[in-house]
């Protein structure tokens, strides 16, 4: 039974490079006070000028970029499969006219890491989305052409206005086409003035926790409520973190539609695709949830058919300097178990059979 | 078997003229292009004025203020009891010496209704948080007095800055000292720009889907990292919605809480008490998730002993003019058959029992 992990990330060294060469967020520093590694900035608040610069987004050492260590955790956890992508947030902010190109470099990177170990590594691409709507659907014929290739992966922003901007139909008419899968992963997060006052105290604890997966359910449903899942009834969508809040709110979402004047009387509620279709039919989610809760909670919208493993790899690493196995990893794994204990087709499905089947992995 | 309704919201006329007289949100007004019916304006979002007034907040009619509509709501949908309560955003927008004897006088008012009406009302009074804490704790030990309350009713605002300031203390120590369940619901959901360009295209559903849920995951998620219930360890909290979306991230909670470098350091994550502790000991949920996927999480995050059924009446009205009954009741009901249909113990625990055996309704 193979054991496959489709939420892990790696940023390859010329995308590295990219941040190193930056001042503004995203970057990659070395700061004075902290010569011993350097620090990586997403998200805007991380990038707050009061605080040590070791709080300042996260130490950024060889797991991020080093294949190897991909390699060595995926041995320590019984991993067979990595299908890898970039982390948030990729390529957005790169001016139209170089994104195509990075995008092309760091995709050949990426298949090129996939090659140095056949069988163990495939990847989600990435997406010059910056640039003019033809290299991106340029991108997405010539990732379909790539051996280890299993989709792209995209963040929250679009084009720049989200989800939901019409100016996304070519790119999801392309990605239709080709039967490319999109990963949906959170991207820059909520505004740090959601969190309150005393959020600072609380690490990064507020903004992943929490409004990662808000962010991506905003994402979701906006392509929902926009009808992308209407116009493009093919197009498939691997949500992050088990759906975000998905799962839980869909009910809630659903009602809120049904009740809502505004759509009614704007002809928006009849003839829709709902979301319970959807959750079933083009979404699927990963195993990221660390609690049988939340797991549950995600086979029970979407089926056990369509949960897939996952370990978001480099992040949250264990604390403890001597740790070999991750918490947030055995986390995942123990709410397999436990929430498949007496489904052991299901549990292997989700582990690992899932993936094989839905990316074509040919193991 | 008892049905109770524990999240039903009533506007006594007090209020409602309170909302009357003013001409910043919250407020109430009859607009010259729709002089049908007055809309109730409560949210920042829903004050944008290049919409039409018909689309700005909801109308409000008399099954806003008017007992008897809820009495004849309760008959139709079979309801023996309901614990009424003013609805968002309360009395944080009254000037500091106003606000003690406006919720004196509000409190006094729905206690007035719930005694025309024996067993069959109780309420959640409302607290004046915008006086000095003093004047809220009297209120809090006014309450305790009065017949037919049962709790309190809070946003997420607290003071002005939130559920984790410290000022609160001596709120929840005079809250924690007379029993008083606080029944946390959302306030003034998240800032307009998380939904994007287009979300005025939507109605409300993303703010009332999404917002409020995750306002208040938020709000409770900064209760827990403060440490209050490490310092009341007794105070009991009723989540609004099932939880926000607590059940399901609680997992996602819990492990950036563990994985937090920060956190540590500051020998913060040693000796608290964790969020699935919280959830089975401190947190009540209500059963307003509209969904059979949500409720069962809810069930499994902190048992079925503890969840209590609600409609949010008079929101989510059906829109078909002459609907008798409320989908939107209909939905939740509908959830609690299909969980717990093999646990008719359980069923009627969440419809009523669960109620009268934690608020002590004496019916």
């Amino acid at each position: 039974m193979p054991i496959v992990d489709i939420h892990t990330h790696i940023y390859p060294p010329t995308y590295v490079e990219l941040l190193r060469s930056r001042t503004t967020v995203p970057y990659v520093r070395t700061f004075p006070d902290a010569p011993e590694s350097s620090r990586l900035i997403i998200l805007p608040g991380e990038d707050d000028p009061s605080t040590p610069s070791t709080s300042r987004g996260r130490p950024i050492g060889p797991e991020y970029y080093d294949i190897a260590q991909k390699i060595a955790f995926m041995d320590t956890h019984k991993i067979d499969t990595s299908v890898i992508s970039l982390a948030n947030p990729w390529l957005d902010f790169l001016p139209s006219e170089e994104a195509g190109e990075a995008a092309r470099r760091i995709n050949d990177d990426v298949d090129g890491l996939c090659a140095q170990y056949p069988g163990r590594l495939y990847a989600f691409g990435t997406l010059p989305l910056s640039a003019p709507a033809e290299t991106a659907i340029k991108e997405i014929e010539r990732l379909a052409g790539l051996k280890h290739m299993r989709g792209v992966i995209m963040g929250t922003s679009g084009l720049g206005k989200g989800l939901d901007d019409a100016a996304l139909d070519p790119i999801y008419a392309a990605l239709e086409k080709h039967e490319t899968l999109i990963f949906l992963h959170p991207h820059y997060g909520l505004p740090a003035s959601v969190y309150g006052p005393r959020a600072n105290e609380y690490g990064h604890v507020l903004p992943l926790a929490l409004g990662f997966p808000l962010e991506t359910t905003i994402a979701v449903s906006r392509m929902l409520l926009s009808g992308v899942w209407d116009r493009f009834t093919k197009l498939k969508v691997l949500l992050a973190h088990s759906g975000g809040t998905l799962p839980f709110l869909a009910g809630r979402l659903e009602s809120c539609i049904q009740h809502d004047g505004h759509l009614k009387e704007a002809g928006k509620t009849e003839g829709r695709r709902d979301v319970w279709d959807i959750l079933k039919t083009n979404i699927y989610l990963d195993a990221v949830i660390y609690s049988e809760v939340g797991l549950k909670a995600a086979m029970n919208a979407s089926g056990a058919d369509r949960l897939l493993f996952g370990t978001d790899h480099p992040f949250f690493p264990p604390l403890e300097r001597d740790a070999k196995e991750w918490h947030s990893v055995n986390a995942n794994y123990s709410a397999i178990s436990t929430t498949f204990k007496d489904d052991q087709a299901s549990a292997q499905g989700v582990l690992g059979n899932n993936a094989v089947r839905i990316l074509k992995l040919g193991l």
